[in-house]
């Protein structure tokens, strides 16, 4: 008995042990990093947590229009996803900083509009609004928010320029790797030591960070979208083709345009005007110039009535001879830009200055929209960060939120007159998701513009990669194609004057792609309402979709004391393929390539042209055809088109509905009215597309109004068996 | 009389406007600038003058000897350069801003080690310590210290990373250009229009600005590098030939090296041990491995007794194995770097340990001196800006000086033995030059090598632009000759392995201007000791050459909405020639030139090799010659070399005394022991050689002591007349 005590002490013991002295004693390794106290987390809603360090001055969330509390809610709850108390915060002499935990496999993905790379892990990025090119961070709509691989996201919620380390660096008291000595340690030295944090800090006194749970990656993204209001849902307009003319181009030349868009045959559907449609530009008046535009509404009102939208070119810098500078005056800061006051856009009787200027000299007249230039980078002409502004902000957090705040100002004033809208920005932030802007760049490189697509959609970003100009007709049809399958199809000639049919041996397959567009309305606008109402982007990033099995290597890594004296490795990815909507897997093809590689995610892919069945979950490669830009589709992809022969500016044409591979399914087809805000208010159509297969083996289709409104789509439907015909 | 008592009043009236009104209304328009404050200045020393805003937690300059208080006295008294009453300051939420004017011709040089052109107005740079890679300001050694064409100089003394808008940028409240119509403006619209001020700023709340006057350009560099202690002079042995062999080599790999040497007839000076001389490294352990060093002291020994000197190469990251990793421990940051800990070097006790170790393992045993790696940048594996340190000093502060602190630290403990030393560092800052330590990098384009060579002497520096190996014969003689003409004449063979004679083609040429370079040395000490005594930097940007007009053209300009969209012209400048010494001019021919151009200040110029005329305040151009580095002398010029046979190594050769062109002058040869302090106490010799021309037109020289000691040099000397030989 008395050694069974023995025993049963011992036992006691080593399960005291086991179960509270060991978990205590590590549990104080992770709690002792010096100098740092731990973050205090605040539940939001379901899967979205809050910690607050001081107070933000100026917090890019105030300009959203708010959660969407209802849709995260119907995500469902979620465990916080690592240690709460692994996450520190600290302050130094003059910045604030937080770390949080990363386990070793752990990728990370985000951080905005970057056009490099998809894994950011091993990276520092300092995260500052500008234009891109070649500061790790420094872009037009740099996003402190990243993913991780384990399906968990972070924001650091700063007007800041937030530094984030991710995966490297090491504290001295955290757990660190052994040390090699790198005389003798060969490859196993490395420059960047495995790293158990990421860390992120940056100038002031106060940060809030956001952890958005999720069960999937997708999830994840979804929750942050809905967090900052959801996604755009863009007018239908906004999706169709946009031609940007010439910046000294008078009305006349307009319509000579629109003339020859008819002459070749080719849709158009939004006229951007550039600096010159002002009598004043750089800084800009914002007024019309009265001998290039002497009848501006008259103007409007003919494009209008050909179904063309105006959408008007301007930055923010104001000139002297404008007719709002004297309103404008006292609220403008320190500094100019080109020799224009900068209006302090946070004070509202600023906002106040511009919207009633522009309501009144644009909106009024049927102006549909804006391109936002030159709100982002080039410390050479934009204010200095010692600049002042009458709100007393910082001149650093003014110009990091900048572009969101214009975004928003516009969309809230359009929103007052139930119109949809859909703009270019040229810089944006925290919280883009529901603003009603696509992004674009003075960068011109055709691949980093593909890897920017996918990677913005981690971001609550939409970017364009707009054509300009192309050295070959192959270049050419290839940036048409890309432009084709992204948020914005534009071609912008301000400088260079190029129509579509600028290269006359690509001209058919130029408007070819441009219709293939058109006929895909009905399926891209259902992707849009899906991310306005449940957050999940139209064009998505690889990582984002379910059996996709990021293909990364690293190479390299060989010393070479002029080209790579610290022995690093390279990283190479699959960041030039792409979601576009539910179902369809976008794979570019560049200048050059007589071949490209697909990795398709797993399950089954079928050509979108011809219904065969390509490959599953393995990397595919196909030989390059120019008239066709490579289209995917998965395994039971439903995909409403409009159908062929249709007039594509029908309000109801006719529908050809695609069904791809071997599986049954439900698609819900959204529509509404494509331009008011009265889809909030229930007024939209869903249509149930349903396949089933029969005894026999042959699919059939089904479509069913789900909502009590009219489809406004030609109820008569064709079905297309694309897979299945093949039996 | 009424009548004239009217008139009177009138005149009176109309005097008082334009004496008293109108300059007060004008004065008035300068002092109001919005928000800001002047600055409030403070004659230091004459010619000096200092203006202080809150107050400096870290100051570069407590990091130097202090005010060469006598020589900046003998420069005399001079103007205040520009207006006080244009000077301000002004605080931000996170910034502090120093405003002063500019007037519209003045060009801007300095900055510290910059790598591309000479002019910087018109430009932005932050300053941060950083490796060298394409962010402007981002460099080795960024100097906050700007020079105007217009004859001053201005330091912003800050620990933190100066961002400085020079001429670009312009306040509302400022004297503005007139704004121009871009679309219809033409080549009249810039995308940096005049601005009349410097403005710079940095985080936090202290920030000192100095202005230094000045007859000419030089004398306002003498004035800065007197008030940081004047420049180095070296020991002698630092301007002879530096070796590093490779960082795996033993000690008996280090005798073979020295037996090739003299096997191939090389001279060799230095030998530089890279990493693998530590039993630990990167991190490191700052002892000697007993495998490849077993006896470090016999082996210095060994070297020492054949005139070579050991030099060793670290990084300040202390590795756990180090045998001063204990004492070091408590004085550490929270962040690692390569693993090994960061001390935090402004804490008196961290700076014991580390002399402690270093005097008893190294300095006892003859080392002469370090090349300190790793001290400027990487934010992939340095501390990162929000690390912590137990002095409490912001983690940026201490980046920017860590280099400057490091060299101080060794250069004090050396001279506490009286010894001088030559070393190689990573990084500098403000107040380098009475420190003993030349830039690298690795960075290797040799073009751009030439011109920070160049920008270096703006800023208090000396930089090398060390060799590592090439890829073809051309290239190696091409980067000998510079290197052979530069500060410090190394090649760096750490990972290449190369030698002096690993391209047989060139190997006589090799050593042909190697020991052009020895034989030069009585001309280069003596510069140096200007450098030390007058603050002359030995090697200098021809801009501080009087008579040098700088040959700047703006180039470009053509808008291109993919290669330029903002039609920005390009500066083109000669940066490819500098000066050494007080009368030679060196432009290095780089790798596949043919001829070069030069441009010679006005005055008469020599060829150096054959005494010709080459020309006159002109731009000559000349075929380039594989064998020989285009030098050349200014009229009258005195150069003194050991003459040829003499032993290189002999402590009193024989001089041979050049004289070029056909003026009278005066030279005043500088000599002492070549490695003490001793000369501080006065024990150097001052030799004046005189050229006369008798009346028969031929040059008579003439040699006297000016100084009680004895000359260093064997008395007995031959005069060379290079150009007179011809009359």
């Amino acid at each position: 008995m008395m050694n069974q005590a023995i025993l049963s002490n011992t036992k006691t013991f080593f399960c005291l042990f086991l179960f509270i002295y060991l978990p205590t004693y590590l549990f104080a390794q992770h709690t002792q990093l010096s100098g740092m106290d731990q973050l205090q987390w605040e539940k939001v809603l379901p899967g979205v947590w809050k910690a607050s360090i001081g107070k933000l001055k100026l917090n890019a969330l105030d300009y959203t229009s708010g959660p969407k509390v209802e849709a995260i809610k119907k995500l469902g709850e979620a465990d916080f996803p690592f240690s709460k108390t692994e996450t520190y915060h600290h302050k130094t002499p003059s910045r604030i900083g937080v770390r949080l935990p990363l386990e070793k496999e752990e990728k990370i993905y985000g951080l905005g509009l970057e056009f490099e790379g998809i894994n950011r892990r091993k990276q520092v990025y300092t995260l500052k609004v500008d234009h891109y090119g070649g500061v790790k961070g420094y872009t037009h709509a740099p996003v402190p928010f990243y993913l991780s691989s384990k399906g968990y996201g972070v924001l650091i919620n700063s007007p800041q320029r937030v530094k984030i380390h991710l995966g490297v660096g090491n504290r001295k008291d955290s757990q660190l790797p052994q040390a090699v000595d790198r005389t003798t340690g060969g490859s196993a030295w490395s420059a960047r030591p495995l790293s158990d944090a990421v860390e992120a800090s940056a100038i002031g006194t106060g940060m809030e960070v956001y952890v958005f749970a999720g069960n999937t990656l997708l999830e994840v993204v979804q929750r942050y979208n809905l967090y900052g209001g959801g996604g755009v849902l863009p007018p239908k307009w906004g999706l169709g083709f946009w031609h940007r003319v010439h910046t000294q181009s008078a009305d006349q030349d307009v319509y000579q345009e629109i003339a020859d868009f008819k002459k070749y045959n080719f849709p158009l559907d939004v006229i951007g005007l550039e600096p010159g449609w002002q009598d004043f530009a750089y800084p800009c008046s914002y007024d019309w110039d009265s001998t290039r535009f002497p009848k501006p509404e008259a103007f409007v009102r003919k494009l209008s009535q050909q179904g063309i939208k105006v959408n008007l070119w301007e930055n923010p810098y104001v000139a002297t001879t404008s007719s709002m500078y004297e309103s404008i005056k006292p609220y403008t800061a320190s500094h100019t830009v080109w020799l224009g006051e900068v209006p302090d856009y946070t004070l509202p009787s600023a906002q106040e200055v511009l919207l009633a200027h522009h309501q009144k000299n644009h909106l009024d007249i049927g102006i549909s929209g804006y391109k936002f230039d030159e709100v982002d980078g080039y410390d050479f002409w934009l204010w200095p960060d010692h600049a002042t502004f009458p709100s007393g902000h910082d001149a650093v957090e003014i110009r990091q939120l900048y572009g969101i705040i214009i975004q928003y100002l516009f969309q809230e004033q359009l929103k007052k007159q139930n119109k949809r809208s859909y703009n270019l920005v040229r810089s944006s932030y925290i919280g883009a998701s529901d603003k009603s802007s696509v992004i674009y760049s003075d960068y011109y490189k055709h691949r980093p513009y593909v890897t920017a697509l996918a990677n913005a959609s981690l971001a609550g970003l939409l970017w364009t990669p707009e054509i300009r100009s192309a050295t070959s007709a192959e270049e050419w049809i290839r940036r048409f194609q890309t432009v084709s399958f992204s948020p914005l199809m534009m071609l912008n000639a301000w400088y260079s004057g190029t129509k579509p049919w600028s290269f006359p041996e690509v001209t058919d397959m130029v408007r070819e792609v441009i219709l293939l567009r058109k006929r895909l309305l009905p399926y891209l606008y259902t992707a849009f309402y899906e991310y306005q109402s449940s957050g999940i982007p139209p064009f998505r990033a690889m990582v984002l979709e379910q059996g996709f099995v990021p293909d990364e290597k690293l190479v390299g890594g060989q010393l070479d004391d002029i080209a790579n004296p610290y022995a690093e490795l390279k990283r190479l990815e699959v960041s030039d393929q792409y979601m576009m909507g539910p179902s369809l897997l976008v794979a570019p093809v560049f200048t050059g390539e007589k071949s490209r590689k697909v990795v398709l995610p797993k399950g089954k892919w079928y050509d979108f042209y011809t219904g065969e069945y390509v490959g599953d979950g393995e990397t595919i490669s196909l030989e390059a055809q120019l008239d066709k830009i490579p289209l995917f589709v998965k395994d039971g992809g439903i995909i409403p088109m409009i159908a062929a022969g249709e007039d594509l500016n029908s309000t109801a044409p006719k529908l050809e509905v695609r069904h791809y591979g071997t599986q049954a399914n439900r698609y819900l087809l959204y529509n509404d009215d494509g331009e008011s805000y009265n889809f909030e208010k229930g007024q939209y159509s869903i249509t149930e597309f349903q396949v089933e297969y029969l005894k026999n083996g042959r699919p059939q289709g089904k479509s069913k109004a789900i909502t009590a409104n009219q489809s406004y789509y030609n109820p008569e439907l064709e079905w297309k068996w694309m897979t299945s015909k093949e039996r």
